[in-house]
């Protein structure tokens, strides 16, 4: 995702500019990045990787840090004026606090932080008066079915979905799928999370979740469909019955660029839609049988306290696990069932309290091993 | 349309309230709504029905006048927010023109008023500052797709089309049709002569010129696709790829709202649309070859002048033809295709030099039988 991002703002150079690059651990890619785009400083987490990196950049006017803390405080310099987030998982977190705390306009991509904290985010943002636009392509749909109707009430939202690489198989044959079967998506190119989550259906249940804090709409008014042509990326109905959507290839771009740039839109070339390519549209319901993690992440939030923090926070081990090929595919879901029946209900109040609740969640599952 | 708007009307009636009604030639039904909404004054366009409606409403608070210049002159009464102009053809040219001049909002069913002199009447709207919206499904659909988006350039317009009951036949079958299968539309139900528009696929030309003025748009960048199911009420695409539609059970009621209220949407009790009642959309291109009206369409806009007025008036007059059993289904095409060869180019600069074109239109066409 970051590096479309960055695809993006070459694109739209003339009014986009890179302040500060952070990276995990890929320092190469950063070096590579840093020295085109110029930034004003990166931060690589790893702090094993500091030094190269400080080495690779000391002939370019580039500041280097490294750690989670350099990541929070760089998010005070006064020259950022978004902050786009693309780290998948809880780490994205603290981070993105701290950009809200330091009141800069968020371009949010890591669904967890809401599902984990929406409470304290989005409050957070609410007193600072910061924006969240979303990246995710369904919740950007949304928003840009709402753009110019935020003043009309939502009487529901309907997320599509592709239904991943496993439509219209049965839970039999899901006991069975190998980790290289479960990474072929049929519609979009992502990280292999997102990925394994979008053939359990739990990438689904995070975008609910996401959605009704984003939108500040009760679940009940939130549905999914699956569509496996992933081509209307999710509508709003309005309290008249008007249905709007939006529509496009399955490309991050658009919604990365919408979010950097809105409410203006840029001519760009990005490849179009045409209805030659897709002359069929269709809809099924979610089978809630076979993939049983959507129904969950609706429980969660219905239950809401730490519920939801400790479902993403179990469905990020189990799917870790299911990726170093040590548990099946349908274990996914029975971890995360199995944690969610386990760890008591709490309300958490701060940040911290989550982190602690996500901690006892994997120290829990470790358990199992 | 009228009955439809004022079932609107009753249904949000704590916001709208009806001023001046007017009718045709339909005192019965004028005398009815009249002793039911109250409303300032009627008008009947038929002078001989204005003592039966005197008569009828002489007990009522209600003013009664008759002709076609009392619709003309009530336009400037000052109690008067909105003027919602469905009549059909080019009759309701001159009102409109009129209630622009008065500097009313118009809510616009009438798609032949655009289509013969939307330069004129554009530009009207423009001095008084007059804001027209369209009542049309699918104008009303681009519209909205537009709200809060007017500041962004469009790539391109996508109309729908249901295809109408002769979608997938050929020429040869066409040459057989009576009024009767003519009038059986798939979708929607509407007035005779928009129903046969519809079979033509005049209707979507019509709508094609009529988005043109509407949206300030080269007709270059409106397509049309059909659509049988009538879900995707139409389509708008911006500069950056992104493509924002409208979707809806086939329904005249939302449309008409919308125009009423718009920018506010209220809850109504319409039935709503599901994916389940409509789990595939197809899309396929028009057919030019047996719905040659489409492309006559497109070429009058092209040529601009006097060449959409003769349009539009050949096709008043073939259908009008049609429909006493006097010419063929697919003479109604060689009719226009006649009138638009024969009429010499022009460029009318008033109102009355183009009502002087369709006269002009109307007499050759005459001169046929």
């Amino acid at each position: 995702m970051g590096v479309q991002a960055l695809e993006v703002i070459e694109e739209l150079s003339s009014i986009l500019e890179v302040e500060v690059l952070t990276a995990n651990e890929n320092a190469n890619l950063l070096i590579q990045q840093a020295k085109k785009f110029q930034p004003n400083a990166v931060v690589i987490e790893n702090e094993s990787a500091y030094l190269k990196v400080k080495e690779a950049l000391q002939t370019e006017d580039i500041k280097v840090y490294a750690g989670q803390k350099a990541i929070c405080d760089i998010m005070e310099m006064s020259t950022i004026d978004m902050v786009l987030s693309t780290i998948v998982g809880i780490a994205g977190l603290r981070p993105i606090f701290h950009a809200i705390q330091a009141g800069k306009t968020i371009a949010l991509a890591n669904k967890e932080t809401l599902v984990v904290a929406g409470d304290i985010i989005t409050e957070m943002a609410q007193q600072k008066g910061v924006n969240i636009f979303p990246v995710d392509s369904e919740h950007s749909a949304i928003f840009q079915a709402l753009t110019g109707e935020f003043h009309n009430p939502i009487e529901k939202i309907v997320i599509t979905a592709s239904g991943g690489p496993f439509r219209g198989k049965n839970i039999e044959f899901l006991e069975k799928v190998t980790k290289e079967e479960a990474l072929q998506h049929p519609n979009w190119n992502m990280g292999n999370k997102i990925t394994i989550d979008s053939a359990t259906l739990m990438n689904k249940g995070l975008e609910v979740i996401e959605a009704k804090w984003l939108f500040n709409i009760p679940i009940e008014q939130i549905e999914v469909i699956i569509h496996p042509q992933s081509i209307i990326h999710s509508l709003v109905q309005f309290e008249d019955g008007s249905i709007k959507a939006q529509l496009g290839l399955p490309d991050m771009k658009l919604p990365i660029q919408y979010a950097l740039t809105y409410p203006q839109r840029y001519v760009n070339h990005f490849p179009r839609f045409s209805f030659k390519d897709y002359p069929l549209f269709s809809f099924e319901e979610p089978d809630h049988q076979t993939f049983p993690c959507l129904k969950l992440a609706y429980e969660a939030s219905y239950q809401g306290g730490n519920k939801p923090c400790v479902l993403n926070a179990a469905n990020e081990v189990a799917v870790a696990t299911f990726l170093k090929d040590k548990i099946k595919f349908t274990d996914i879901y029975r971890w995360i069932e199995d944690a969610l029946a386990t760890i008591p209900y709490s309300e958490p109040k701060t940040i911290d309290e989550y982190l602690e609740v996500d901690r006892e969640t994997r120290l829990f599952l470790d358990s199992k091993m």
